[in-house]
């Protein structure tokens, strides 16, 4: 019995999450059933995308993912069940939700559901239930090894499943350049897609003061150096650190305040940032 | 073992609700407990009662509900546990918690709780936390077993459950006409009382456009055309639509917008909705 | 097989919550999880403490609890496993998380987390993911029974671990006088340290006025007489009450209404809240 997680947009408020529970242990009561999160910003695939790739390699190989955020639900766009290099199965609309993982830990294979084995019977008339209807269903059946993954539907080619545009990270000059990819809300930190590896050309140690410059399209939005932490105990509370998050890229936060919420920081292709050594030493 | 499953309006912020499953736990560490929501509005009966009926008939017979929605707590309401037609259990104050259930699945039998027997020990001097020390210790030992149906306590008719006042969809002339029951809150949709069988009596295809009327009390809020979509695809992004939700029932709808933010839209009996053929054609 | 719970202030929008579970689940994927809260007040070891106490008692002997709330990660500050005179177990960094449970528990052991033998394999390199890499796994592992508690790392003093400062609710002439220890948030009823045992000495009976004076620092917040009563039902809708509340202590709340939004009432030392009899009669 392989552990089944959930990750959807709809919030805990409602029902919904609760009725794929259901239908989940309507397959097999003995199921491990538990939330990767429902708070993904509704309809954003980027977004559940980045909360994939920041969890999936922490859970057990055989592990099921189910994940339902899906704008295009009803149209024509693939119903499909992703297997990752390290084991893990990811039932998903493919609409761009696998992008960070497949960069990140591989996509080995791929099947499409076959939605007249797998759905839930007496669910043929609900078109926009799916992640109840479908997506929950197959992934209990998956997790509960009543099919396999075979079993799924016809096989698709990896490289056939759709990926949403990625700038990546670059050195330029004497400073590493890369995008602002997503918030650690709660606690207001910038993640950005600048790997400790490509960081670490700069030669910038513990101790010392990096600066970082945040722009959005033309404007910037921020100046400054910072120290480069260990952790959020090298700096003083409330000051500014640059850091390592858990998915060994640079993040950048305030001590005990948000970065995010001081600057007015957003997300996205449009947010850029550079790191280098301190100019101004 | 049943699966145990908890409705509150407690929120998940404190421990309340931990609490309660630290006392099922106590019951059998075995149980299978999940939550349907926590985030009901406070003391709103009418939307537990949704929320159970969004909810029940996709779990297996036998599971047991608990819902503690109890603005009267401490009072002379009573606690009772229902049997409904299909065979699931809901521990509950007689408070109206059952009232779409009741209509939609039918309630076979109450059982008012016997809280000399049925209330965790060394609970006797707590009056508020029926929710920790009565329904959730009496729902565990019916999920565990522990106890038979009968056990609850003494038989009580299911005709004297208290019921909320509904008033029900009907045809009028051209027109089906409804409330607005509920809100899906993250996505913004209207989820009204107007059946997919009703509806379907005013002949409306999918793709056509039907006419939407929307006034509260004596102000038309909305009143235009949309199209009637199998699913949001069917429909540009940010354009309104109507279909039909997980109820069966007819909903209103903007493509990856907010209907009610739009429109400021509320929810209860002084919330009516028309729908019929679009008159300008 | 010991139930473990997760607390922190991660919140439950991004994948760290998750995450913890993957690694609990991979230590062994037949142990039973559940979470407290995640909604602690970010870096507020106050409200952790408070929401521990509140909870673990409702708990089997045995329940390993895992508390993130950790303003100093990165820091000196001591990682430890603290064993209740109940019997359960608390994962948490010393850092004050423990104070009111050890004031109404008591602490019987405390281990320091040795972190070469008790951490998750390859995360060496990660500074500020303690929750999941040292307090989860460390948890996973006491709780599936692999490691004992004295496998944890070496013992220290009970007496040892941090407090933070707490100001003790007393008799004052005809008055008991304490502070506002926390919100009950959801429903905006104010939770102080007065214990019912502490209110029995001024002889006030249920159905009876009692005169309330809420101060913060120099300013009178509140004044006034309200029924202390057996539950909210004792009172009309809209009006404030004064009652027991789960943790056996002092609480005022409006009833279907919030006395903390009412009144701007908040929470910590500088919040003193004074109750006697009605001194109007």
């Amino acid at each position: 019995m392989a552990p089944l997680v959930f990750l959807t947009d709809f919030g805990m408020d409602d029902g919904a999450v609760s009725a794929m529970y259901g239908v989940a242990y309507g397959v097999d009561p003995a199921l491990n059933i538990s939330d990767l999160t429902h708070g993904i910003t509704p309809y954003d695939v980027w977004e559940a995308s980045y909360r994939l790739v920041q969890t999936v390699n922490y859970w057990p190989a055989g592990t099921v993912f189910v994940s339902v955020v899906d704008p295009g639900v009803g149209s024509d766009r693939r119903s499909i069940v992703a297997q990752t290099a390290a084991g893990h199965l990811i039932v998903t609309p493919d609409n761009g939700t696998l992008t960070h993982v497949r960069r990140k830990s591989g996509i080995t294979g791929v099947r499409i559901i076959d939605e007249t084995r797998n759905r839930l019977a007496g669910s043929e008339q609900s078109y926009t239930f799916y992640g109840r209807d479908v997506y929950a269903y197959t992934g209990a059946r998956l997790a509960a090894g009543a099919i396999t993954f075979e079993a799924v539907g016809p096989a698709a080619e990896p490289d056939s499943i759709i990926e949403l545009p990625i700038t990546e990270a670059r050195r330029q000059g004497e400073r590493v350049e890369g995008t602002i990819d997503v918030l650690d809300v709660r606690f207001g930190s910038l993640w950005t897609n600048i790997s400790r590896e490509l960081f670490r050309t700069l030669g910038i140690q513990f101790g010392q003061r990096a600066e970082l410059t945040i722009t959005n399209d033309t404007r910037t939005v921020y100046r400054n150096t910072m120290i480069y932490a260990q952790s959020f105990s090298g700096v003083f509370v409330g000051e500014p650190l640059l850091y390592v998050n858990s998915l060994d890229c640079m993040a950048v936060a305030i001590n005990q305040g948000s970065f995010a919420k001081a600057y007015n920081i957003g997300v996205g292709n449009s947010w850029k940032i550079a790191v280098g050594p301190d100019t101004r030493r």
